[in-house]
């Protein structure tokens, strides 16, 4: 994308209204804009940003084995009213009546309609198991939306849901999300630590919340040190594997790790003193076991080996999309600006011309962007005519993690400029091998 | 995918309710299942095919330059009001109020919200042109929603706002719509004929809408049938040239072409008798300029040249997503089920194991999926336990453009048959040439 045809507002004055981080940069780097209170329009750069959180949790949901559908924002009351939770749910719940009077609602969460969709459609245990999940917009009317995207109130979530024959095979789908979970996030540049957690108005036995360690967090975490050390990795897993899985949840989850609502001071203290942390975390997922908690209410019932009828096992699984653009830069920033993992970037490399209207340096900025280009990179090229400080600070600020600096000096030498964001380190290098070295980084 | 592991919920029986073939199709092959009236949910087959519309409608969008932006559901009725259209829209626009009684609803379309956004950061004749759009949820209370995703209330549209310094240029961007239009209609298999219409609540001078020709049209349409043996076919198109596309909407709107809002019978009459057609038509799309009929009351200037504030002209522009499902089954069907166009199947083509279990039909039905996924095509291999007429039936009625069918007679021989869904032909292949006749169909 060549700037001077691109739609990046970029803010010089830090907004008075955001109070974290995430929220001034998602501002200033004009990734949103508000559009109402806790509801925010993406602009083109943060609109990448989601798409591409978007596509690697698609991507890995798909790769667990689970099945990508897609379920209305509005849902009819009378759905509520089966599972008890119309009355349940408080004023968070977004109510309006249609024109012929009916009640209807702004999902929040989707559990009351998959099991509607379960029920019509499969009878039998040999249909079993069958998790399926959507990304869509949730609305949750917040008393005080606050801190951007971190607690807006239409917000994007993926949330999926599976439909077991027993227990044992519920918890199997409870420890496959969390390994998907896991991979997810890293993908991100993330990492997310699992910690028993409280279920809340969805109900269950077994849940965790999974949370990115950041001094804004919203939530005070206590853990094992330990735990930070943990890498999900390029494992090879095979999800269908019952000890696989398991294995990795107990990898995962046998050290102390919990949030202020399940936090047990007496457990804490028998980890030696020098590895128990206090922190804050933001979470960015939630996966729950709840049994028949909707399917036996809802009739959500299949017959077994045996020919009986028995309601199936079910989990809901969380992971807060939109969200995680705000976690992200919580975790990834400095001074200047955002820093984005190479992972969910915009963009994949910016190219700064220092000297636009020198025929030279035009064209080697129009030869770099070619080449990125035609190897199916797509860089952002800052072809406009203004100060070469100027274009550094807006690359800063919106945190590419490469950049490919370009000017007449240079190109006398025959070269150009690679700098990391992160490390602010830079290497010149001939303009084919920059144009490799940016290659060689995304492994295309 | 294997349909073991897939959920297609097929229907054996012809739902009652549903009035179209599209509609019933829909149901039959598993592809939505209604929420509440006229709201639907995507199950896995549907969902596909959505997916595939919006990524063409994003690819197209962006080819002609267009910047992708996402505007969220819900909208403040405060913008509304400065527009005056709050009070001015009917009972179609569903209105809510939020815990804290403010005034709120659910967006039919944006032109209010975009023009917000370009107030706020942009200020120069320099900036434009701008076109900004989006493919995000509507909804429009239909006071007897029908026709299934059709007519539906909650549904699925990209509407994109072009911001102009002068008239001139924004009839630049109404031609530029026009030509992305036929291209991306195309690109599904879809003839979209450009009918001079009515401009309705979005008000304006210049309007064309895009309709598909079918039995089951809601609207009346006029035209000279010189029109239907147009093709935009594989051009080369600058979107940036003034003439280029002048020329594609001359060539394509100077044959009569109306819907019965605009219909003259004075000037139908002028057209040779054996070219007037009476038919019925699908809208998917329709494109407006309105001016400055937005941007004044809500106050978008820029500063133009001479350094005069100046209201920005403007059109919008919407691509009826959701619709376009039911509006390509319509136009692709028979009365054994779906024919899907290969721009937009759900899979690139089945694999039909006649006898599963078959020691050989197995290795040989493996050996074709991964063959098929490795080339980086999406087959949809039936691997149930199930009789050979009931894959076939189930196989013709989701309507995959194509369909491998493997027994061990044929392969005693070496062969499978590669059979098309449109023409009934087949073809008996070695399984690599069956491979290479499919990866040849999509060009990969």
């Amino acid at each position: 994308m060549r700037l001077s045809r691109y739609f990046l507002p970029v803010l010089k004055e830090t907004p008075s209204e955001a109070q974290i981080v995430s929220h001034r940069l998602m501002l200033r780097a004009g990734m949103i804009k508000q559009a109402s209170a806790g509801n925010y329009s993406w602009l083109p750069l943060g609109y990448k940003v989601l798409q591409n959180i978007e596509r690697i949790v698609h991507e890995e949901q798909k790769r667990a084995g689970h099945i990508p559908i897609l379920m209305p924002t509005l849902q009819s009351a009378d759905l509520w009213r089966e599972s008890g939770r119309y009355d349940a749910y408080g004023p968070e719940m977004l109510r309006m009546q249609d024109r012929h009077g009916r009640d209807m609602l702004y999902g929040p969460t989707n559990e009351e309609m998959v099991t509607d969709i379960f029920r019509a459609h499969v009878g039998s245990y040999k249909d079993l198991p069958l998790t399926l999940y959507h990304i869509q917009w949730k609305f949750r009317d917040e008393i005080r939306p606050r801190f951007g995207v971190m607690r807006g109130r239409e917000f994007l979530m993926k949330d999926g849901y599976n439909f077991d024959l027993t227990k044992e095979d519920a918890l199997h789908a409870y420890n496959r999300h969390l390994v998907s979970y896991l991979r997810t996030y890293e993908r991100m540049g993330l990492q997310a630590i699992p910690m028993r957690a409280d279920s809340g108005p969805i109900g269950g036995d077994d849940t965790h919340e999974f949370l990115v360690l950041a001094e804004t967090g919203e939530s005070e975490v206590f853990y094992d040190s330990e735990i930070t050390d943990l890498k999900f990795g390029d494992r090879d897993i095979d999800y269908d594997s019952v000890e696989q899985c398991q294995g990795v949840l107990e990898e995962f989850t046998s050290r102390y790790a919990r949030t202020d609502e399940t936090h047990d001071e007496e457990l804490f203290n028998q980890i030696p003193e020098e590895r128990r942390r206090v922190a804050r975390g933001i979470e960015v997922g939630q996966i729950f076991y709840f049994g028949t908690k909707y399917s036996e209410p809802m009739g959500a019932t299949v017959t077994d080996r045996e020919g009986n009828q028995v309601p199936v096992h079910m989990g809901s699984h969380g992971i807060g999309v939109s969200r995680l653009v705000g976690a992200l830069i919580e975790a990834n920033h400095d001074d200047k600006g955002i820093i984005w993992p190479e992972g969910v970037t915009p963009f994949h490399c910016g190219i700064v011309n220092v000297k636009q209207g020198d025929a030279e340096a035009d064209a080697a900025c129009e030869d770099l962007y070619k080449a990125l280009s035609a190897a199916g990179l797509e860089p952002l090229y800052d072809d406009r005519e203004d100060r070469a400080g100027a274009k550094f600070a807006t690359m800063d600020l919106i945190g590419l993690p490469w950049r490919i600096t370009v000017g007449p000096r240079g190109l006398k030498n025959g070269v150009v400029e690679v700098t990391s964001r992160r490390t602010g380190e830079s290497e010149e290098l001939a303009p084919e091998a920059a144009v490799a070295r940016i290659r060689e980084i995304y492994g295309v």
